[in-house]
């Protein structure tokens, strides 16, 4: 069995991820479930939530058409950690990044809040709930990473401090921050957060569909056509931070892209390179290329793509980084390990090593058990 | 000097494309030039328009940091038809598709005004000068494309029949119809338009830039980005048309996306299948991939993409057109024998030749005379 690091899976959080933790006079706003008889949902700040388990669908593939509304609709490895690290170590996969589904995948949610005296209540609450309670029940298998209070970068920094000493190998943040009533990332607003994660060697991971922005659809396509185009915003983000001030003021970032795949990046890099090229005079633009950027800041991931293995030595091969995407409907689960070896059956054992794992391994600063 | 056919240019429209060709009582509002002592502009309809000749850089290296705003700023072979055809036939572009400027790259500036009995004129007006003028000036060089009165689906039906016996072969169209207050092309008001030019073999082209959307840039980002961030806009309709109707109805239907590039077209469409596959039960899609249609109802436009080139047979060879770009600050000439030269060294001249000349012949029922 190939040993498999997933630099991308979801947490569906347990009823009492905030309920257990927050203060008393918190109780009654932050975040708890709400059984209505037919659904359970989540109600934050007396707003309610319209789904309790976004796209879990695990282990379910009968009943795609909609999203889990309970807890029982759901294989228990969505929200129990010992269930997930289970499902996860019988297919191989020894080390697992997980993002939130309610505070959203970018952690939005939360500053979205008026009440910040709440809000950072809630964010703590979550990132404790992820050391304490996640990663503590496989602490050699679940990496952690945590959301921040994103409305406050000097708050952030104390965060990711307070987290550090407790494993944190990570820090989840929207794909593109000004969509969501915040500075964008061109602004120093946000420089002490990049600073302490380069400084701790802490990766940055941005996950699709976090920031709020998406391709454009006719009104009367499918909604299967913005999943297909999903790759669109973090072209259009990705590529925005290779132009931006960030990689420039803090050269050692690491930034990784989640579930926006890989195959796009050799042409994304090929016209952005020769449009930088042939508008720098005027533009007065520096001698850092796109490309440039990208393969020293920069890493992507990869569910199935044989045409993005094909080309992997265009894109960089120490770029591409592997996801499992459990328990979303695009995981390649519970079929894993068939599904990778036919993936990379061209493809040479130490470079798939690369992807699978090694690469991972370094940017997290992480070793993964080997599969049983 | 191999012989070239550019499927990409664009005319600078002359001062009396309209003033020598609109009824008198449409004079004073149809389209004219006035001179400000410091710039020439056109004003249409009472509305001045910010430049006169958009983007149009073509020998003038020197002069890219703003748009020409007198006649004199540009080269003639800009807005005169004989000098053009010079310029084309000295760097062995022996056929050459050409988009308006004024009326904007798919014709979508005369459906904005109010009065359509002035509208209507304008656009046969520019569609007469497109053809007793412009292409009249080296008839075996220049491929007849008209502009269409978009707001009236069958009043463009008789416009393309007025054309077609004068030597039409081409139309342009803005890429996303939605975004410019009209219907979109998932919806039927635009099928008199696809039934005529399957039925007609006239190829459908869609300029980057003309839907009005683009990818979201930070506020703070240079307008570089915008440029690099180019494909971004025709990925996303390109595919919303593989989704749509508008295939499925007229399956001989020819689309050419024009400066959108090539090099992504393999990875969008892993992608896009994957996902149609992944999706299709639910979504309740038919069995026809997004590839499908792309290989029988697409073509994309390259100017210089050394990756797109290595990867042409995964885009499909006989995709893959060549593009100019004259007078843009994109485009390849005067060098261009030298630069097609070294983009193609690689390439086989039987392969090469499709993609610069035949597969465009075969589109557009073109002959072109061999380079001098």
């Amino acid at each position: 069995m190939r040993t498999l690091f997933s630099v991308d899976d979801h947490i569906v959080e347990p009823p009492d991820v905030w309920s257990s933790r927050v203060p008393r006079k918190f109780l009654d706003r932050a975040p708890q479930v709400v059984d209505s008889g037919d659904i359970e949902y989540w109600v934050v700040d007396g707003e309610k939530m319209p789904t309790i388990g976004l796209n879990a669908v695990a282990g379910k593939p009968e009943n795609w058409t909609a999203d889990p509304v309970r807890f029982t609709d759901m294989i228990p490895g969505c929200y129990d950690a010992r269930a997930r690290a289970e499902d996860m170590r019988s297919a191989g996969i020894m080390a697992s990044i997980n993002f939130p589904t309610l505070p959203r995948f970018g952690g939005a949610l939360f500053p979205s809040l008026p009440d910040k005296e709440l809000a950072d209540v809630c964010v703590r609450a979550w990132n404790d709930f992820m050391i304490d309670e996640w990663c503590a029940a496989a602490p050699e298998m679940f990496v952690p990473m945590a959301i921040l209070p994103l409305w406050d970068p000097p708050a952030a920094v104390r965060e990711i401090e307070r987290l550090l000493d407790r494993g944190l190998r990570a820090v989840t943040m929207p794909e593109e921050s000004s969509m969501l009533g915040m500075p964008s990332y061109y602004d120093d607003f946000w420089d002490p957060i990049w600073s302490i994660c380069e400084e701790s060697d802490t990766a940055i991971c941005m996950h699709i569909g976090s920031s709020g922005w998406r391709a454009f659809t006719p009104p009367e396509a499918n909604f299967t056509l913005t999943i297909a185009l999903g790759s669109v915003p973090t072209i259009t983000h990705a590529l925005g931070m290779m132009y931006s001030p960030v990689p420039r003021k803090f050269p050692n970032l690491e930034i990784v892209y989640s579930e926006g795949g890989v195959n796009w990046v050799p042409a994304t890099l090929e016209r952005a390179d020769r449009s930088y090229k042939l508008h720098q005079r005027w533009a007065g633009t520096d001698d850092l290329l796109p490309s440039e950027v990208c393969r020293r800041n920069m890493w992507f991931c990869m569910i199935e793509e044989p045409y993005g293995l094909r080309i992997r030595h265009e894109i960089g091969i120490d770029r591409i980084l592997w996801e499992c995407d459990y328990p979303h409907s695009n995981c390649v689960w519970p079929d894993t390990q068939e599904t990778v070896d036919e993936l990379f059956a061209e493809v040479p054992d130490d470079e798939a090593d690369m992807i699978l794992r090694t690469t991972a391994e370094q940017l997290f600063n992480w070793t993964c058990a080997p599969a049983p």
